[in-house]
């Protein structure tokens, strides 16, 4: 009885929702935005089943199967032919969406079969044009201060030897650039101190930088991430929690930044006086896993100079905010620095794990077999052809407009489900009211063909490709608001 | 005057080293072998300068830049276009050499282009065929007892994800398999016990594991790996330090692998006494990195069953071990068990990083964006055909017999300077009597062809691809006897 008044009640609900919408006007239309030329995308969603369609059943944790041969630009297609916007981009890591011309005739091309087919050991037999390579694709695109880049496999990887590359530089430091000694060399090889020293990172609370073990002990975003796996004793400081629009809410946000500053200055003077001193900060421009928590660029400021006060190196962990959703390359870029960070990590849409870094953070002893591949920095250099020939960084900039405007309207017109809706460029989140409504609201928007992700606690991410044009921003908002119109 | 006397000295020893070798008709010559059919493969080095050449200079930590389109089979060729015999490989991850005309093929057929452009999240968002491609390549050559692979971007990162799958199964256990508790879920977050708990990974001294944090607290093999980076209290047991060759000492080995599993045992006890129990214990097949030790298989034996009997999980690192050097797809298939293992983890040869695992050990909770890339196992699949086509296996076993006489033969010619030959298919190596003496005998064999690494304090490890015949053997038994014959 009681799940029967349950559903006329909620029947009563959606008859006076289809009223409101189709009497009252309000409705929810994003105006519309002109088609752009990308000749390869699709025109819109087309969805022939529900998500997980019955040719991806069985998928256990895997969301669904994909055809990715017929996903086409900001469209992925299943293996049920359901064609979905794709704001998710497969964590954030497709650059310029699916099967981008540019690319197809960058492999197809005969000239590059040795790269694809010759994996070298980068660190001691790399390729003739190597460097050229580089040039031409990372160090094009270096931040600022930063004249050396090491590249590597993935994330995790990059921020694992990133913290190395800390470590040695804070005990070379601390050996006056000696030699070590017979006991930090006879130490290191059982684990044991001095060789193998009792120094630590400092990270913060929401923060993610992988999953390998250096990287989780400095990940704080989801106990499922951590649970069972032995850690350091590290410490971690408090990221600011502000309010948003940024802009209504200054004062506010400067004194809660204040205090996460002064916390973390604590922090490191306690983890200095018990032995293990902080030999490095790492942070991320705007925290992505842990529920897109934005700072003010005086924040980031302040927590270098506070590094540079207590001799830590500066780690900006770019991984997820890199690669231009924020309509510049570095997320960080956007804190109008000239000397912002001592390393900066990247991998996903740059196709390519590795890391900046400064001279003095010298990667000797940075090592392994692989260190990268040369194949992935190939995409990369025509990847980053495409965003100049497109000016991609500015088509951002005003697909993000879009995006953000939309998500004001939505949040004034739902403020029970919507609220603190945040980004910059595309790099955008909003929250829902509860985890249970976001996870149906994901899935609700997924069966209507768009393709979207969680983060934190209860916040939707945005996370198109670079090519995500104000056009596919108002199909987007026209599919979530029906979304939405249904939960209201 | 010192100087010119050692001068002259040598002078005289080198007279009296040519008149024996042209005129006692000593000189080593290795038996000719008829030449296989390798079209693409060179008919032998070729040097235009010494190595690095002029247009390697100012290489630093680089060995030379290389010429990968124009390296053939078993041929490194570098910028200055010399032509050097690779016994070395890319360290041990070029598995059927360069430019194998089946790879360019694959490469090459415009079908597998959207494999090349589109990398999926693999966890989340696989493509419609892999797990058929799964099933045609890594699957299919399981080790015994495994029938599930996890896939991976890199050796470290496989070990990483190896380990925590053992802490997770362990702590799994621990809770008898119910829920982890709010103080598990709370203390995790702050990098602290019981969420993180106090559990360790048993490795071997000489072991190599990898770089990453994780990986390098179970390597032991080089001080310079680990030297200045923060370590776990785990603990280390003594890897046999056999005699050689194994069959003429098997009853001093036995009693030296006794006295370490013993050991083993001894020390999984004292670090659950004090708190810090061994979850698993990580070996490789053949310590490679640190200097080529082998054991037997009753030793291996011996410790999956003190694995067993703590209950620890037992893995088995192959990631250069793995891949058909040895004459078999995995070294540990040598120790003729049925269950040898819980874990298996390989990369290098196999293209992609990953492991293997028994159903216990499942990956709920590994995860990350990447999780591997299908364009990797889309190679694999063909170099696993053509090991199977050509019976690379077999040619191996035959190879690797060729260069192990071919260096007992050394061994006795030059007993100075060579000691301690030993190997499994073509994976061999032997001693050199000083660190000094081996680094010169490499760059030596550099300059006439051969590229050569080293291995421990003073080895030189042979690494060839699965395509170096016996042909290939004697071009280099020759050229390596004319470095020996120089440094007698």
């Amino acid at each position: 009885f009681s799940q029967n008044s349950d559903f006329f009640l909620r029947i009563l609900t959606l008859k006076s929702e289809l009223k409101k919408k189709f009497t009252c006007g309000c409705r929810y239309v994003s105006k519309a935005a002109p088609k752009t030329q990308l000749e390869y995308d699709y025109d819109g969603p087309s969805m022939k089943t529900s998500v997980p369609g019955p040719r991806s059943q069985n998928v256990g944790a895997v969301n669904f199967f994909c055809n990715y041969e017929e996903s086409r630009g900001n469209y992925l297609v299943d293996v049920d032919n359901n064609r979905m916007l794709d704001v998710y981009t497969q964590i954030s890591s497709i650059p310029i969406g699916y099967n981008h011309p540019a690319l197809l005739k960058l492999m197809a091309n005969p000239n590059h079969l040795s790269t694809l087919v010759n994996r070298p050991a980068l660190g001691i037999l790399p390729p003739e044009n190597f460097p050229d390579k580089l040039t031409e694709s990372l160090l094009s695109v270096s931040p600022s201060g930063m004249t050396r880049v090491q590249t590597m496999a993935c994330g995790s990887c990059s921020n694992e030897n990133a913290y190395k590359a800390m470590f040695i530089w804070y005990r070379n430091k601390e050996r006056g650039h000696n030699m070590p000694s017979d006991e930090d060399v006879s130490t290191c090889m059982i684990n044991k101190a001095p060789g193998c020293p009792d120094l630590s990172i400092l990270s913060f609370n929401g923060g993610f930088h992988g999953r390998t073990m250096g990287c989780l002990a400095t990940t704080h975003s989801k106990a499922i991430h951590k649970l069972d796996v032995p850690s350091f004793d590290w410490p971690m400081a408090p990221f600011p929690r502000l309010q948003y629009p940024l802009e209504e809410f200054t004062r506010e946000n400067a004194q809660e930044e204040a205090r996460c500053l002064e916390e973390t200055e604590d922090v490191i003077v306690k983890w200095r006086q018990k032995g293990n001193p902080v030999a490095g900060i790492v942070i991320e421009p705007i925290q992505a896993e842990g529920g897109d928590n934005h700072a003010s660029p005086d924040f980031f400021k302040g927590l270098r100079n506070i590094a540079r006060k207590h001799g830590c190196a500066f780690h900006v962990d770019e991984v997820q905010t890199g690669g231009g959703a924020t309509g510049k390359y570095w997320a960080h870029e956007h804190w109008g620095m000239d000397d912002p960070a001592d390393i900066v990590s990247f991998s996903k849409k740059l196709l390519t794990g590795g890391y900046y870094h400064k001279d003095e953070l010298q990667p000797y002893r940075i090592f392994n077999t692989w260190m990268g591949d040369p194949s992935k920095n190939l995409l990369l250099a025509e990847v980053l052809n495409v965003i100049r020939r497109e000016n991609l960084l500015e088509e951002v900039t005003r697909s993000g407009k879009a995006l953000l405007n939309g998500l004001y309207d939505l949040q004034a017109q739902y403020p029970g489900i919507l609220s603190r809706a945040r980004g910059q460029g595309t790099f955008c989140a909003i929250d829902i009211c509860d985890d249970a409504t976001r996870n149906s609201i994901l899935l609700k928007a997924r069966d209507k063909g768009v393709l979207l992700g969680g983060c934190g606690d209860r916040s939707i991410r945005f996370r198109p490709a670079l090519i995500f044009k104000e056009y596919h921003v108002h199909i987007f908002l026209n599919i979530f608001n029906d979304v939405l119109a249904e939960h209201k």
